[in-house]
C-alpha cells in the first residue's frame, strides 16, 4: 500500500500555476505515539491556502518542499491514542495527501451530520468565517445595507444570506454577469455588482441609494477601494481577505486609505475565524436554524480526486467557483453518507 | 473702520502655496438678529484645514472664493443674541480675519483660564484629539509600545506624553534628527525614528523590540505602510490625519492593506475630536491634572499676524513647527492674560 501527497515545488512570485506543485508516491506513514493515521475525505480549498505561501502569518508559511496544507476531513484508520479509534471522523489541519500521521490532540471529533461535505461548508470554516465576521466584527443592525464580495464564493454566499436573515439590504460583488444573476437570483442577494464591468464605482452607489453601512472585504485592492468611497460614516469594513492581492507580485493599496477612514471615523479590523472558536457552538445553531428555515442555502463545488487540488485552488483564485470548494480525496467509509 | 480677511483665491491640485490665498480689505461685518461679531484673537493652525481644500468631509469643502475656514478664540465685539455680551471670550469655528459676524448658538463660552493659548493647545483641539484619539480609540495598556507619527507635532507630543503618564513605551517618528532629539529630550518620548533618514523599517523595528501595540497614525502614507509590517497582533492603529496625502496629487495607498489587516487582525479606526464632546469635561479634567503632576508638556508655536497665516499652515504641511501652532492675530482684552 503506498500514499500519495502533493508537494510545493516553488514559491509562487506571480501567479499560481501547476508547475509549482509535484504529485509524489510515499510510504505509508506510521504513526509515533499520541499519532493517528488518518484517511483524507474532504479537503477544504481556501483563498488562505495561498496566502500560506506568502510568508509566515497566523500560521507558519507553506515553503518549497513542504507537503502543501489544508484543513481536511478525515478518517482515523490507525491510532496510537486513546482520544480516537479507527473509523472515528475528525476535522484537523491536514496535508495535500491520502495519508497523514498527525497529533491526536490536534484532532477534532466530528458529530453525525447528514453529509460530511457539510462540515466544510455550512457548518465548516465557510458558514463560521461569515457568521463571525458578519455578525462579531460587522455588527450589522436590520435596515442597514451590507456589501460583500466574492460574493458567489463560499464565505460570500453565507454573509449576504445572513445579512438578508438579520433585515439588511444586501449587495453582493462578483465577476461577470452569469454569477451576478446567481448571486441575485438563487441566493436571494438584493442586487449584485460586477467587478469586471466598467464604472464600478457608479454602479455601487446606484445599488446602495443610502451608501454602505458594513462592507465584508475579501478581496481588498481596487475594490476595496471603490467601496471606501460608499461608505457611510461610521461604518464597518470587515477584513476577511484580500484574494485580489495573492497572486498579484506589486500589490497596490486602496489610495483613499488612512484619509476616508478618518473623514468617514470608520472601523476597519481583521480577524480569522479561530479567534471566535469559544462562540462556534453559538454560530453553529444559527447556522443549522436558518438552515432549517430555508433562509440559507448550502452550495458545495467538489471536485473529486487528489490530483485535481492544484486546479481546484487555482481555479478558486480566478473567480470559477460557485459555493464552498473542496476536493473529495477518498471515499466515506460505509454507513457514512 | 476696516476688517482684514483672506481668501482661498485657487484650490491647490498639489502643494500649497501663498498664491492659493488672497488678503482682502473689506467693510466691517454686521451681525443680524442671533448673531455677535467677533474679533479673532488666536487662529488654530491644524492639517486638517488643507484636508477641508479637498472637498466635503465631516463638514462643507472650503472652495476658491471662500474666507479660509479655521477654529478660532475671539473677544465677542458687538451682539444681537441674549447669549454673549461685549467682552466674553468664546471659542468657536470661524475664519482667516480680524472680525466675522457669526451665529451665537455656534459659540462656547470660554471659562478663564492663564493663559487664551491653552485653549488650543492643551485644553483645546490638540490635547482632545490626543486624549480622544488615544484612549478612547487606541486604549493602550501599560507595558504595550505606542507609536505616534507627527511626534513634535501638536497632537503627536501629547499623544506620546499621555502614553508615558498610562506606563506604555512611547516611540516618536519624526523629520530629521534635531526634532527627533527633541522628542526624546525634551518631550521624555523613549525613542524617536527619523522618517526622512534611510531605512525607517529597521529603525522602528530596533526602538519596538516588543512590536507595536497602538500606532497613533498623522501622517498615512509610506510611513502608515512600514508601521503596519511592525503591528503585533490584534493592534490597533488610530486614523486621526494623513498629513503626508494632503498635498500629495497622486497618493499611493499601504500596499500591505487589507492583508496584514486580516493576518494580524488588527483594528484601523478613524475618529474625529467633536465625536467625543461629550467626554471632553472628562478629557480636559485628566489633562489638567497632568500638566499640574509635570507630566504633560505644553508646547505653543506662535506665529504673529493674520496676513502670516498661509505661510504658517504652509509651514505646517511642510513640518516646521513643534508644538501647537496657532495665529495670533489680535491682541487679548484689558485684564486678560
Amino acid at each position: 500500500m503506498t500514499n500519495r501527497q502533493i508537494i510545493v515545488q516553488d514559491i509562487p512570485k506571480g501567479a499560481l500555476s501547476q508547475d509549482h506543485f509535484a504529485l509524489q508516491s510515499v510510504d505509508m506513514p506510521r504513526p509515533e505515539k499520541g499519532e493517528v493515521v488518518l484517511r483524507t475525505l474532504l479537503m477544504s480549498i481556501d483563498a488562505a491556502n495561498r496566502s500560506w505561501m506568502q510568508g509566515a502569518t497566523y500560521r507558519e508559511a507553506v515553503e518549497a518542499g513542504d507537503v502543501m496544507a489544508t484543513y481536511a476531513i478525515s478518517e482515523v484508520v490507525q491510532s496510537q491514542s486513546s482520544r480516537f479509534k479507527p473509523g472515528d471522523i475528525v476535522a484537523s489541519e491536514s496535508r495535500w495527501a491520502e495519508y497523514v500521521a498527525w497529533p491526536a490532540h490536534k484532532c477534532q471529533k466530528m458529530p453525525p451530520v447528514p453529509r460530511l461535505e457539510n462540515l466544510l461548508s455550512v457548518f465548516g470554516i465557510a458558514g463560521k468565517t461569515a457568521f463571525h465576521g458578519l455578525v462579531q466584527v460587522g455588527r450589522p443592525i436590520a435596515g442597514e445595507t451590507i456589501v460583500v464580495s466574492a460574493a458567489a464564493g463560499s464565505v460570500g454566499g453565507y454573509v449576504g444570506q445572513i445579512g438578508k436573515a438579520f433585515g439588511c439590504r444586501v449587495v453582493g460583488i462578483a465577476g461577470g454577469s452569469e454569477k451576478c444573476d446567481w448571486v441575485v437570483n438563487h441566493l436571494g442577494f438584493d442586487a449584485c455588482v460586477d467587478y469586471r464591468a466598467a464604472g464600478l464605482f457608479k454602479a455601487l452607489r446606484d445599488a446602495c441609494p443610502a451608501g454602505i453601512d458594513v462592507y465584508f472585504d475579501n478581496v481588498g485592492g481596487a475594490v476595496l477601494e471603490t467601496t471606501l468611497a460608499v461608505m457611510n460614516e461610521r461604518g464597518r469594513i470587515v477584513c476577511c481577505g484580500a484574494i485580489s492581492q495573492y497572486d498579484d507580485a506589486a500589490p497596490t493599496g486602496p489610495r483613499n486609505l488612512p484619509g476616508l477612514v478618518v473623514v468617514k471615523r470608520l472601523r476597519m479590523e481583521g480577524f480569522i475565524v479561530m479567534d471566535f472558536a469559544k462562540e462556534d457552538a453559538k454560530a453553529v445553531r444559527a447556522l443549522q436554524s436558518w438552515v432549517e428555515d430555508g433562509k440559507l442555502k448550502v452550495e458545495e463545488d467538489i471536485v473529486h480526486g487528489l490530483e485535481n487540488a492544484p486546479l481546484a485552488l487555482i481555479g478558486l483564485l480566478a473567480g470559477d467557483n460557485k459555493g464552498k470548494r473542496m476536493v473529495r480525496v477518498g471515499a466515506n467509509p460505509k454507513g457514512v453518507a
